[in-house]
Order: C-alpha cells, then sequence, then structure tokens
C-alpha cells in the first residue's frame, strides 16, 4: 500500500463506483462518523477540489454541445485538476494526519476513461503517476451495483443527473467492469462494497470496514480533546 | 516531416520563439501574403483556438496567486487545450487544403514545459502524441533573438505582459535554449530565424522562406478565382 513518495501521517481513502451507486452520501455519512470518533477529517470530491479544479470541472461539466470533449482531452483536464488538487489539498491535509475522505480518484480515470473510453491504461497510470506525484489511496472502497439499478436511482432524481449519466448504458457497463478488475488486480488496496442493498445496510458495512481500518492504521487514533 | 497520420492535403507552419520576438506581428503579416498569393489560409493560436480552449486558456492566464498552477497541472492544461484544437480546427483545415498558421504549437510546450520547467522530455512527448494524435508540424519557424532584448521590448509595451514576461530571465535563457535544442535535433522541419532585428527584415526573411516553402509543397499552389 502506498508509494514511495507516501511519506505522511494521514490516512487516504477513496470512494468509487459507478453512477447512483450512492457514495456521495455515504461519504457524508463516514466523515460524520470518524470526526465523532475524535479523527481530523477532509471530505472531498474529483473533479475538483480548490478554485482552479472546479474551474476545470465546469469546463468539463458544461461543455458546449457543438464542441464535443475529445476522451484524451478530457483526462487531460480530470489529470490536471487531479495534480492541483493533490498539491494544494490532500497532500498537505495528509501531513497534517488527516483522514482524507475522497469522492472518486485515480479509478475513476482508469475506470471511466480507461475501461469506458478506451483509452491506453498504461498511457494513464503514468499520466495519472505524473499528475499525483505517485500518490495513491491507501484504501478504496468501490460501491458496486448493477448499472441499470444505479442508473434507475439517477432518473428517479433528475436533478442529480449530469453529463455522464446521459452516456449509454453500455459504456457504464464498461466502467463497472474497469473497476472490478481495478480491485482484482489490486486486492489489499481495494475493496467491493455491494450497493445493490438498502443504504441503511450498505452504511452499516462501509461504517464497520471503515472505522476498524483506520482505528488500526492511524498513527494516533483520536484527537486529544 | 510529418507522421504517418498526417494524409492530409493542407500544410501546418508554426511560429515558435521566446517572448517579445514578434511571432503575432510576423504571422499576421505572413496570413496577409498567403491569401493575396491565393491560398486558403487560417490563422490561430495556442493555447486558445476553440472555445474550450479559450477557456483552458483564461484558467492559464488568471490562475488566482492564491492558488500556484503546478507546473504538471500546466502542461495537461496546455495539451487537453491542444487536443480540442487539433481536432475541432486544425485537422478539419488541413484536410481541406488550408495553409495553418499557428502562433505556438508543441514546440513551446518542449521548450517551456521541458527545458523551462525541467518536466521530464520524453514523457511531455509521449503525452503530446496522445493530445495531437500524432501530428507534427510541416515546417516551424523560431524567431530567435537573446532573452534580455525580447523581455526589454515586452517592458516597453506593458499592456502586452502576461504571466510569462514575468519569470525570471534564466527561465527565459532555459527556454531559448530548448528552442535551439529542439531546432539542432530537427533541422528539417525547424527553421531558426534572427529576430534579433528591425521587424521589416525579419518580416522580409520570413515571407521569402514561407513563400516558397509553401509553393513547392502545396498539392494546388493556388485557390481558383
Amino acid at each position: 500500500m502506498g508509494t514511495k513518495k507516501q511519506q505522511t501521517r494521514g490516512l487516504f481513502i477513496t470512494l468509487e463506483g459507478v453512477e447512483g451507486s450512492g457514495k456521495s452520501t455515504q461519504i457524508r455519512h463516514l466523515a460524520k462518523v470518524l470526526i465523532h470518533a475524535g479523527y481530523r477529517v477532509l471530505q472531498t470530491r474529483e473533479p475538483g477540489g480548490t478554485s482552479t479544479a472546479e474551474a476545470i470541472r465546469r469546463i468539463l461539466l458544461t461543455a458546449s454541445s457543438h464542441e464535443r470533449v475529445t476522451p484524451q482531452a478530457e483526462a487531460l483536464l480530470i489529470l490536471a485538476a487531479r495534480c492541483q488538487h493533490v498539491t494544494h489539498v490532500i497532500r498537505p491535509a495528509l501531513e497534517y494526519s488527516t483522514v482524507v475522505l475522497c469522492d472518486r480518484f485515480s479509478d475513476s480515470t482508469f475506470a471511466y476513461q480507461g475501461f469506458g473510453r478506451d483509452l491506453d491504461l498504461k498511457w494513464l497510470q503514468a499520466a495519472n503517476t505524473v499528475a499525483t506525484d505517485g500518490l495513491t489511496p491507501h484504501l478504496t472502497l468501490v460501491l458496486d451495483l448493477p448499472v441499470s439499478v444505479g442508473l434507475a436511482r439517477r432518473r428517479a432524481d433528475r436533478g442529480q443527473q449530469n453529463r455522464l449519466d446521459r452516456e449509454t448504458e453500455r459504456f457504464h457497463r464498461k466502467v463497472r467492469r474497469g473497476f472490478l478488475a481495478l480491485a482484482a488486480k489490486e486486492p489489499h488496496r481495494i475493496t467491493i462494497v455491494n450497493a445493490n442493498r438498502p443504504a441503511r445496510e450498505v452504511r452499516d458495512e462501509l461504517t464497520e470496514i471503515v472505522v476498524g481500518w483506520v482505528a488500526r492504521h492511524h498513527h494516533r487514533p483520536r484527537r486529544t480533546r
């Protein structure tokens, strides 16, 4: 777990998964529980997390229908935003013993741009290593559920629809297979959680996994009160 | 010259050089002369050239002083903008037999981000190949002059100052050496033009080089009138 550059005192946890897997709701709950347990917690998301990265996010989400953002440009923009996020937000927090909870990170790039849009995975990984300066999450949770279920959840909640929700179901199936392939390759870092259940059950399992893992891995389990 | 992907009918000419080398003035003149000679001409610039690329340019130029854009993120943003520019503007124009005149392109990335900011040149070139899908200029003109002269010209013209003008002179010297190194490696594609002379002399030499070169290489020298 981690690379030679990860001489940090905090813990870096990422939540991943296809659309409609409930990441955003679950990450808010995890943050609350960890804060309550006395940890210093930072909850953040990608693409975004700094003012430059949010400006890049707006380009990605609002690109005009007249000018399609190419898969390559999309990947490069996401990596540029990640570089700002890692440099200015995530690394400083980790150096300050924070538990960083991030909604999407490198694995989403590999699943969406690599598996989903067929960009070369080796090239993406090399570019990602440059963008993150080698920072890898310590723990990654993939909220997994059938694509049809996730998309139906998103459709039921129109306000939440974004550009990715309008992709074909075939695209999202490739992305899901991507997450499962990534998890199979790095079982020590990536844990798959079945998200095709009531949110409360998912929440209980996630909480148990994360709270236990943080207690075992954080160098200073609780903040002095 | 060119790669296997360059099955185009147009010609792709780029102007490069350090700040204050007079590229913008010269490119306007070249466009005028070529149009007058009957060619279909597109004059464009980087970073920019499409609405998404211009939005990326604004991020690069206006990044807040509170959030430094890292050299890696800067390179990734420039490459993302280039990908949009090549896909939506340059390639379609080339397929339509246009002479494309571009103010800065890949060589600026290698000189500024590679030589100037010390990013790994091999990685930059690989990422650039993905962003351009292998498109290389057919002819590149580097307007060369001592850094101190170029910066003095820019300072005399305050309205023209941008973020790069505020870099140290040492940085610009590394960039100039970069352009010269690139030209030494690809003498058939890259021609160095001495820009440390009155603009009219530079203009005459550039016009002679470009008009002669286009006449020899364009498949259809003049537009039917």
